[in-house]
């Protein structure tokens, strides 16, 4: 490690990228705040290569000069994971090209910063899709989704980005580049090193490209909000579906009346679910794959619907369900989807959201909800919870909106539902990562053997630390 | 690292693990050679803890010592990865309790010791299953399997071991626990230390415990051996019926007619798969897991086999394939399996074989067999080629019966068969792992980077080298 004058770095940055690609002061202010824009920052640079040896050589230098260096590619993370003061943040966005997609072998092999929407518009031509969807999926990119193994509405169904992933190619804090661009299904040629990158939020080096799964995309859709008693009866209704539809489900997503409430207020033309107000508001979807579920009947019917609709109403019948509407066109579908896409700017309507993102085994999520509705309310009698959640796989977000303005509070309710998650075998971060807001939680629950291990690798590929230091791991 | 006495380490891990449970010389004997016979060692003592805390202090005890450590479970491997020379066995088969099995939650608690078809048993009691199949299932445990991701036949639907495991508990080769036994399917809190550990092969630690995944039993199966022109369009026939029954294709297996003429010959009473003799048959079955496609209809038909049998015969017109025959009874079923679990066996009939576990982009199966036919013929002309694969996944395992006498000759076919796989964008390991006998394939193969990352992390997670040495990483 050399002792070099940042005006140097900026020089030798601009010698590999071009000057055109290295931005600081007023041109880096899109790279100086996260989604939320309440962090804020001031990079050292932000530099753009176009190929991975740029982003190799970038690495290297600063390896070399001992500068922090950040990656960067959506920017639409939700845990400080881009925080890059005094750091080259090395920005992805250049290298955006979907490179092939091959439908008979059911791949697409993307660059770091292809953004979802494209990725999911290469793959729809041909009849594909890649099955990683989320709010942000119209400016999150690859690389980030990878870093943070992404989850969203369809893991359930497809998994989490992890999942979704057969090769990647990184470059390590050292510089090195692996290559690691697998097609294949089955690969034991050593250790996993494909699945540590993944999820390791840029710590352990740059995601660069990646050789990514496709599934054939649904005939048909058959989508509906039902309302229910209680999330325990939800799960019910999720298993009787799972069964009948043969694991035919692909989101099963939950919105509370509080939700629906202030989704209603942020959108004054928009419509609610039912008639009534229910307090759990169940956002379910099917998707046929074979053709006969999909195959209109003379009346025009799909089955994969009037299955939908035939279950749904043996289940009111039963008194199982409170209520139920079964989506009778696209655009009666993307209306159910806009309520639940329009959470994390819901969220953020009020000041000093208090929010998190656990996961409880799904058989445990109505006692979690008891028991931090309880809790929360202890701490803060006025405090708003807006639970929306993955019902199906577990992960709640927890977003409330606290009446007490103060920070000791908040925090008190943060690591309440952290607690109450980890007191029923859960998580403390489902599908966000770690970054730097969660790592108190890390400190607090993460297995202590595995934290001493997980920095051993930390330091055993990034010796001198550059690789977005002071994320993920608590500090020793 | 003290320098300890044999006799003195003898003493301490029977006071760890009592008398009763350290074997050696005559008593080691089962542990002492691997699944083929043809590997051979000696082991300075074969010691059984009864739980984790045991396996930790044996690994804390060889660790001070500098005593290496070799796991082993179900000892069915077919690498090596269990020779242990002068090295502590630390067999895991006492530690074989499945610990719970939660059906509404889809889960199993299992010890590593636990052996396969245990583990099919107690999931089958609640109508689910663990998907993961192969020959050695009736005492392969699954600490092996998760050691090395074990694939198996159901890859194609359910993914490899890997992708059937939530969690796992593990001893370090520091002795330090880690228990990351979580049943989540949401949960990015730090490095993926489940996955590194998972595959590593015992050179990182030893598993002890694991969360599994159960998946539906599928309500009734559809079962056919198929004989097609060539592998290419037996690409056409998987694609066709994955969509045509919405991807419930369970397995795709391929045996060509030489293999079937060997099992013929092996097996006298069994019958042939067709009343003409074909190049290439394969095995298709097709799981049902939705109601309606598995009750019988009036006649007694099952919808699934009516609707294979009809694909069938629709591409048997068309001049697709060669011929068919659908499974009319279980007893059919398994008539049609135990031809393919013999593979094993068969190959081992005659002296030499060399056999190969390679994988490749599935629509580049039949230029693979191709070169890989001629290439071996060139270097003995006598070679009987036996090419049973996972076809529906790309894994095809060569298991060539050589005329030549002469081991440069069988070592120069091994290559051919890795370089072939590798030429085509393959892996040269595709299920069975690297252990021992594939570290050459290693050492010519692998990226170089990736190899020095795994050197990087193996360092920093077992700086005295106790834990397997010697496996899965080519000599620096």
């Amino acid at each position: 490690m050399t002792d070099t004058h940042p005006d140097d770095i900026l020089n030798l940055l601009a010698d590999i990228v071009g000057t055109a690609h290295v931005a600081t002061g007023a041109e880096a202010a899109r790279w100086s705040e996260d989604w939320t824009r309440q962090a804020h920052w001031t990079p050292l640079a932000v530099v753009r290569p176009a190929t991975t040896e740029e982003v190799s050589e970038v690495v290297r230098l600063a390896n070399r000069a001992g500068t922090p260096i950040v990656p960067v590619s959506g920017n639409t993370g939700l845990v400080e994971g881009t925080r890059a003061q005094g750091s080259i943040m090395v920005s992805l966005d250049r290298m955006s090209a979907i490179r092939e997609v091959r439908p008979e072998a059911r791949i697409a092999i993307v660059e770091a910063g292809a953004i979802l929407s494209r990725i999911h518009e290469a793959a729809g031509a041909h009849d594909l899709i890649f099955p990683l969807f989320f709010g942000a999926r119209g400016s999150a990119m690859i690389g980030g989704a990878l870093s943070t193994n992404a989850g969203g509405s369809n893991v359930l169904r497809y998994g989490s980005t992890r999942h979704l992933c057969l090769g990647i190619e990184a470059v390590l804090p050292t510089g090195e580049i692996v290559n690691l661009m697998s097609e294949l299904h089955k690969d034991n040629s050593g250790y996993d090193l494909r699945d540590l990158l993944i999820g390791a939020e840029g710590t352990l080096g740059i995601i660069t490209a990646a050789v990514l799964k496709l599934h054939p995309k649904p005939r048909a859709y058959a989508t509906a909000m039902v309302a229910v008693p209680s999330l325990d009866r939800a799960l019910v209704l999720l298993n009787r579906l799972q069964q009948e539809t043969g694991g035919a489900v692909e989101a099963f997503e939950f919105m509370p009346g509080v939700f629906m409430d202030a989704y209603l207020e942020r959108f004054p033309e928009a419509r609610a679910p039912f008639d009534d107000r229910h307090d759990i508001n169940i956002l379910v979807e099917v998707g046929a794959l074979a053709p006969r579920d999909a195959q209109p009947g003379p009346d025009g019917t799909v089955p994969v619907a009037a299955h939908l609709e035939e279950v749904l109403g043996q289940l009111f019948e039963d008194g199982a369900i409170l209520d139920a509407v079964v989506a009778q066109s696209d655009t009666q579908r993307q209306e159910m989807w806009a309520r639940r896409e329009a959470s994390a700017e819901v969220a953020r309507l009020r000041p000093n959201v208090i929010d998190n993102d656990i996961c409880v085994p799904v058989d445990k999520m109505q006692v979690f909800l008891d028991r931090i509705t309880a809790r929360a309310s202890d701490l803060d009698p006025g405090l708003i919870p807006l639970c929306v959640a993955h019902l199906g796989d577990g992960n709640l977000h927890f977003a409330g909106w606290p009446e007490s303005q103060d920070p000791e509070i908040h925090k008190a309710v943060k690591q309440a539902v952290d607690d109450a998650a980890m007191d029923l075998g859960g998580s403390f971060s489902a599908e966000h990562g770690v970054g730097l807001s969660k790592k108190p939680a890390m400190q607090r629950h993460k297995n202590p053997a595995a934290i001493q291990a997980m920095r051993a690798i930390k330091q055993a590929l990034d010796p001198n630390g550059i690789m977005n230091p002071g994320k993920v791991l608590p500090d020793a």
